[in-house]
Formats: C-alpha cells, structure tokens, sequence
C-alpha cells in the first residue's frame, strides 16, 4: 500500500471507527429483544457522542427519544447499528445518504447464508444501494465495529475492555466476542476490531487494509471462514505483513465446518491446504484455534518480536520440578523451539548453588532445591539469563503447590524476582502459569506479570506455540529487510 | 494376572496404602525443612493411625513425641516417610524388619539420578536389604503412596483431595502432586496414587498390577519416564488393559526430555515411536501432557465408556455461536470425530422451533435463536438427543457472554436443563466451558455439571481428545470380549 492509499483509507474510516453519533435503528422499549440490548451496550460503555434511537413506534427507551425513521433525526449520523427484519433493509439504505451515514453495520441476519434466493437478492440490492449512497455496509449478520479508545463495545452484550494495541478482524461475531472477554481475562489490550458477518461490501480485505494503516494497531487478529476472492486476499496479507504481522486463523476447513460455515456466513470455503500454504507464504502466521489465536496475539502485544534461538525452562519453583522439566523438554523441542545446554561455567555455578541432589542443571533447570531462598531462586535465574546460550526463559509456576509450600507474601516475593528480572535486562521471560484450584491467586499472579510484560499462559504448550509463532515472524520480517 | 496372584498382591499391599502407623524419618522442629513439612502433612491431611516422628536429635514436634530412632518406636510401623541424608538409608533399613514395617518411601534423592557411583552403590545395597528384611522400598527420590480414603496426603506440602475411582502411578511426585490439584479443581477423585521416582525396588510394574487389582480403582493414570524392563512393563500394561484402561504419557520422548528424565529419576528412556506403537498395541491409550492425562482421566470417570459414532455440537446459548460451530466442527472431525448430518425430520422440526436466519440447523446447531427462551432450548437440545444418528452431544458454553445477556438465575436454568436431560436418558453430554473473566461463575457451573457426570473441558480440542481417548479404549474392549 502506497502512504496516500494508507491516508485515504484512515480517512475514510475514521468517522466508523471514531462516529460521532450512532443511531441504533430497531431499538426497542422490549428487554428481551437485540435492538434494546444494543441500544443498553452503547449507552453502557460510556460513548459520549450522540446515540439515537430509532423505531417506527416511537416513544422513549433508557431515558432517549426514540425516532420514528432515520430521516427523523436532527443532524447527521455517522454510524447505524440495525436490528430490522430483513425485508426492511432496502428502504432503510435509502434514508442513510441524506444523513450522511459513513458504515452501517447490520446485526439484523438470515440473508445469504440461509440459502434462499430472497436473502441473495436482498444483498444484492443492498450492495447497490450503499455504493451509489457513498456509504459502506458492513455484514449483514455481524456485530460491526469494536473500539474501546471510543467506547463502542463489542456486540449487543455490551463486552469491552481496555484500549491497546492489538487489532481484530472476524467474519464471526461470537468469535469477536469471545476474543474481546478473552482479552479482559489475560490483559490483551485491542486498539479497534471489526465482526463483518457476511461481508457483502466491506470485507476482510477492506478491514485488513484499515488495520494494516491505522498507527494504533500493532498486530492484527484474523478469523475468517471464506472470501468472495481468496486471491485477492491472500495478496492483500501478503503486502499487511509487510508492515504488521498478520495471525490468521481460518475456519471452515474441514466438510463439517465447511458446511456450517455456509450456514454461517453464507461463505464457500476452499481447500484448507491451500490456504496454509497460501498463508504461510505470504508471511502470516497460520493458527488453529481461538485459543492459540489469543495466545498468540499476547504474545506479540508483550514482547513485540523475538528473533533469539535457545530458550532455557525453569521450574520446580516450589517443589517437584523434575517431571515438568522432562515433559516440558519434549513439549518445547517437538514443538521446534531449541533447548541448548548451558554453558559448563554456568552449570558448575547452579551446582554450587544448588547442589546436585533433587536438581536438574542442565538445561532445563529443576530449582527445587532452592525452595525457600529468595536469594538462591534469583541468582539461579540471573545466571541463566547470563548465559550467552540462552535468548528466552520460560518459567513454569503452580500455585496450588507454591500455596501449599509457601505463604503468599513469599509467592508475591518470587514473583517481585521475575518482574525485576524482566525490567532489568532485555531477554524475554515467559510465564507457564497452570489453572488449579487456586485459581483467584493464580489470576493475581497472571494480572502482575502481564503488566510486567511476562506474558503468561496456561501450558507449557502453549507458551511454546506462542513463542514459535512470535520467532517465526519475527526472522521473516528480519529477512525482508535484509 | 490370575485371581489368586490379584488376591496376594492386594494383600501385600494393603498395609502400605492403609497403613495403621506411619513414620516420618526425618522429621524436624525446624520449619524450613522436608521433614517439618512431612509430618504437618499427614497430621494435617487427618490421618488416624499412629504418627511417628523420628529424629536422633528427639524432643517434641506439632505435639508428638520424637524418637531417638525407628527401633525406639514402641510397636510396629507399617509405613516409613523417610527424609535423611542418603548415606544414612542404609542403616535405617536395617532397622525396618524389627518393626515389621512394609514399606520405606524415600523422599530422600541424591541417588543414581545425579550420576555419581555413590548413589549407584547406595541403591544396590538398598535393594538388597529389602530383599532380605521382606519390605518393599518405594523410591528413592519420590513422594510414596497418595491414599486419600485413608488421610495420607500426597506429598510434603500436604496435598489431598475427595476419594474415587480413578488411580494413578508416576515417576515424578511433582507430576503427582499437579494430578492431586488438578483433580481438586475439576472433580477427579482419586482411589489411590503412588508416585515411585527412581523405582529401584516396587516400580511401574508392580505399581500397575496393584491398581489392576484394586476394586476400587476403575482407570489407571501413569506418567513414565523411563523403566528397566521395558518389554516386562509393556507386558503388564497388555495385561492390564484387559482389566481396566490404562492412560499412559511417556515423558523423556526427545533428546533434551531424556536428557532431563535421566537427571531426574536416572532413567533410561527409549525411543518414542517404539513406544508409542507399544502401547497401542497393548490397547493402552496414549496422551502427550499433563492436560490430555487430566482430561482423559476424568472423562473416563464420569462416562466409563463410550461406544458410540455420531457426536452433536449445540452453541451459541447466549448469542453468536456461529463462528464456535465453524470452528468446533473443524476441530472435532480433525481429531477423529464424526459429526452426522442431523436427520430430515430432526432438521424440520429444529427449523419451526428456531427458524432459519441466524441459525445453522445440521449439525453443528447454533442455538442463538434460542435466546432467552429455556422451553425452546430445552426442545431444541431434546430433539437432537433423540435423532438416531446421534450419541452424544457436545454443548458449549461462554461464560462471559451468557452473563452478558442473562441474569444469574437464567444462566443455571440453562444448566438445570443439561443436568435434567443428562439423568433422563442414556446419551452422554459433555460441556465446553472456556475460561474467560467470568471465572468465578464459570467455576461454579463447572462443578455443577461435574456432579451430573457431565464432564467438562476447557476447550473444544481438549473435549473431542478425551472422548476419542474415552471411544478408542472402549471399542478396544468391546473387540477383547467378542
């Protein structure tokens, strides 16, 4: 992309992204109806521009007036959030343009996707419309847009989060959703996302292209099913990873979930080699599942890139570390990170240290046998993080066991250690936090070593995908530029 | 194994996991050490048998008298906890058969895992004496038996959690202890667990029998590292699994694992593919971490078996569940799993209850247009556990956007109908429930379900494992009787 084709398109989304007035249109006085969960979401999140009703009945919800039609309305609208009946979809498209209407996102679905002719014929007039009205349409059967720095939440559930840097794209509104409370729960912070359904007009390709400009994002999240034109597409990743690393997560692969994807969005998908192969090619990185997306996205968000090879694992902070040292040895190499041995100076020392009996010193290393000493723990990590050999250390906790050994002032005390480890030399340090039964510890602990940014995950696995990704993106943008 | 070897070795063992005394060698005032921990754990885990302290120094600890010596001890012991020095094991075994003591758990390491010829001779003359004295030595270099029927924790930091049907064998206590918390937080409930580290003497193999022996243990966890007898375990593991399934992870798989199993337990592991084939053919099912062992282990203590072929996915309870039933459709039948169409009549009748635009109708079934009503949810889910092609179905559940849209009471109600359906008919339910920021929620309709025997997973790739796991060994088993 050229620097002016970038500000065009900043141009032209930035009253989508950054409305200043949104009309909810199918608003309703009725609690148990989308268009009054809708309106209650906007209001709730705290967006300060103008927000209008708009139902043909009239009346007044959550304190506004509610205004008979688009055309109603005082003023201009940036932004429409729809929850009509399809049928009423055309007339609606021909009040936007005399209110200057930049996007409206239909959550209203059953078009294409259903499978009747009504529902293609529907789409194509609506298409029509929105490119002589100047304006754009996104979905229909999606949940719009996403911009927490603007207060615009995610979806009629009213789901938002902190503002950040990360960006997302989804053919799936739930899959936006979730990727939103997602990010609440592990400290992924998102600078603007779009759910775009259907995709009749604005689509990914459009959406990527936004992402790929917009100085606030950083890293772009993509879940999609299938495209109108995969090729185009696949180009249009190929030039954003250029700029921003693209994680995209393609659904629909299979028959089955081809098939579900055709109820879904209306979408035909295409052969899933292809399009690993595609992906990878052009430099994005291919992932298969939201878990692994939003581990993914974490660690970009955290630690930026990583181009180190050995990475070291330390575990058996409170006791027992030897069988996830063994286990996690397997898991980190099978997955392709590199595990070198430490250097003999630095493993006579951790024997010094350490001592040999109960300890692994090799590379992993089993702390056990500090148990207990805070000095011993630190040193421990401080010589590993020394070695030349090593460009990445994965630490690997379990709260029920750490609980069990120690009190929480020491848990605090050994995790103060990573946080000043991490703050006081440029070597990543990564956090394998496993679920348990203390789980409200384990979350204090995840909220204070993300903020650290130690990015923390669940498995060993995990952590070693996310690192794998993050290197594997990192080497090929290095390799652009050389 | 014939019915009247189950019968000796049950009776061999059963002072070992039902112990009427215990001795804690080892046992300390001073605070910091294993022996302190020890001893507070058994006492604390509600132990009723007698609890021995023994130290030379003597004195009083946590109110019990210390003995000078094992010999002091008034009466027998049946099982010694033992933390000292490894040169003093030797002779506190000679001291083991005036007290009739059966078992000898060395907490103690620092034996043939650290490498030196010490510890190789040290081994060999323990295993000597305990040929001659008739007792058995459990380790060195573990965490001995987990009992919780019978109070004794597992491990120093006091781990225990509710008694049940699922055993456990492993070469790692950290492994153990993290199976014990795992099995607190999710509801597995463990009949008994040995953990054996180095297993000079009782190892893998008498291990396996005895729980192959056990009535009260109806599935068998072990985590391996790496055995003396590799073909005489693969035989006994043959052995077993005509009895009773046997879920088994292999750790020391790749170079940098063995490394580490050999620091760790001083085990020699071989090659992974010769296993891994091994224990297939022994009908052993094979899982690759910590979360696969959990998982497994727990479906099969709430499902037992399952023989059937078709699986449903019903989601988007709350709203948007179309990118979940894209992607949970690719994930299942990646893994193995088939998803049938959902029958004609099936599929009409879902059609008039949810209509078509917003909903996917074949199997996956996204319920969102359910929304709100729990007589259309309950119809819904009703329908397709009576379509023939279906045997069990996979609900998932999000949190965070469930408490979006409804009301705590709601968000039970939708539960009370899984758990009234599961108890009305014979189909399987099986519940997805990731973790999100509503974990506190999430947890306590986790356990919920648990209860109901609805087994519940973190993720879709974790559910559809474990039911191929759960389906594998039962057609496995199904093939022996026929």
């Amino acid at each position: 992309m050229t620097e002016s084709s970038s500000r065009n398109l900043l141009q032209e989304f930035h009253r989508i992204f950054y409305p200043e007035s949104i009309a909810v249109v199918g608003a309703s006085q009725d609690k148990r109806k989308a268009g009054y969960y809708w309106l209650k979401a906007v209001v709730d999140a705290g967006y300060t521009g103008n927000v209008y009703p708009v139902n043909p009945k009239g009346g007044e919800v959550l304190g506004l007036k509610i205004y008979p039609s688009l055309r109603a309305i005082p003023g201009t609208v940036d932004y429409a959030i729809v929850c009509i009946p399809r049928e009423a979809a055309p007339s609606l498209l021909d009040d936007c343009p005399a209110k200057k209407v930049k996007a409206v996102a239909f959550f209203t679905a059953g078009f294409k996707e259903i499978g009747d002719d009504v529902g293609y014929k529907l789409e194509e007039e609506m298409v029509s419309k929105a490119q002589q009205g100047g304006f754009r349409i996104i979905g229909p059967n999606c949940l719009g847009v996403y911009c927490p720095e603007w207060k615009i939440p995610c979806g009629p559930g009213g789901t938002i989060g902190e503002s950040g840097t990360v960006g997302f794209i989804s053919q799936s509104g739930g899959i936006s959703a979730q990727l939103v409370e997602l990010g609440i729960a592990r400290g992924i912070k998102y600078s603007k996302g779009i759910s775009f359904g259907n995709g009749i007009d604005l689509d990914s390709i459009d959406s990527l292209k936004y992402m790929a400009a917009d100085p606030k994002t950083s890293v772009i999240g993509a879940y999609l099913e299938g495209v109108r034109n995969g090729s185009l597409l696949l180009n249009t990743i190929a030039e954003v990873t250029k700029v921003k690393p693209v994680i995209a997560w393609k659904a629909g692969r299979t028959e089955a979930g081809a098939a579900a994807a055709k109820s879904h969005t209306g979408s035909l998908t295409s052969s899933a080699a292809v399009w690993s192969a595609a992906l990878k090619q052009g430099g994005a990185i291919e992932v298969h599942s939201l878990e692994e997306l939003a581990d993914t996205l974490l660690i970009f968000q955290q630690l930026q890139q990583w181009r180190g090879k050995g990475i070291a694992i330390v575990c058996g902070l409170a006791d027992g570390g030897g069988g996830i040292a063994v286990s996690a040895s397997d898991t980190c190499t099978e997955l392709g990170l590199h595990m070198p041995p430490l250097s003999p100076p630095t493993r006579q020392r951790l024997t010094s240290l350490l001592g040999q009996a109960g300890s692994i010193l090799h590379n992993p290393v089993d702390v056990s046998q500090a148990a207990g000493s805070l000095t011993t723990l630190r040193q421990t990590i401080e010589l590993i993080l020394a070695d030349s050999a090593i460009d990445l250390v994965l630490v690997q906790e379990d709260m029920g066991m750490l609980l069990d050994y120690f009190p929480w002032e020491q848990v605090e005390a050994i995790n103060d250690i990573l946080i000043d480890l991490r703050t006081k030399q440029d070597k990543p340090l990564v956090s394998v936090l496993p679920p348990g039964p203390s789980d409200a510890a384990r979350l204090q602990i995840e909220r204070r070593l993300s903020q650290a940014s130690i990015p923390v995950f669940t498995s060993m696995e995990r952590a070693a995908r996310a690192i794998v990704n993050l290197s594997r993106y990192s080497h090929f943008k290095a390799a652009l530029r050389s």
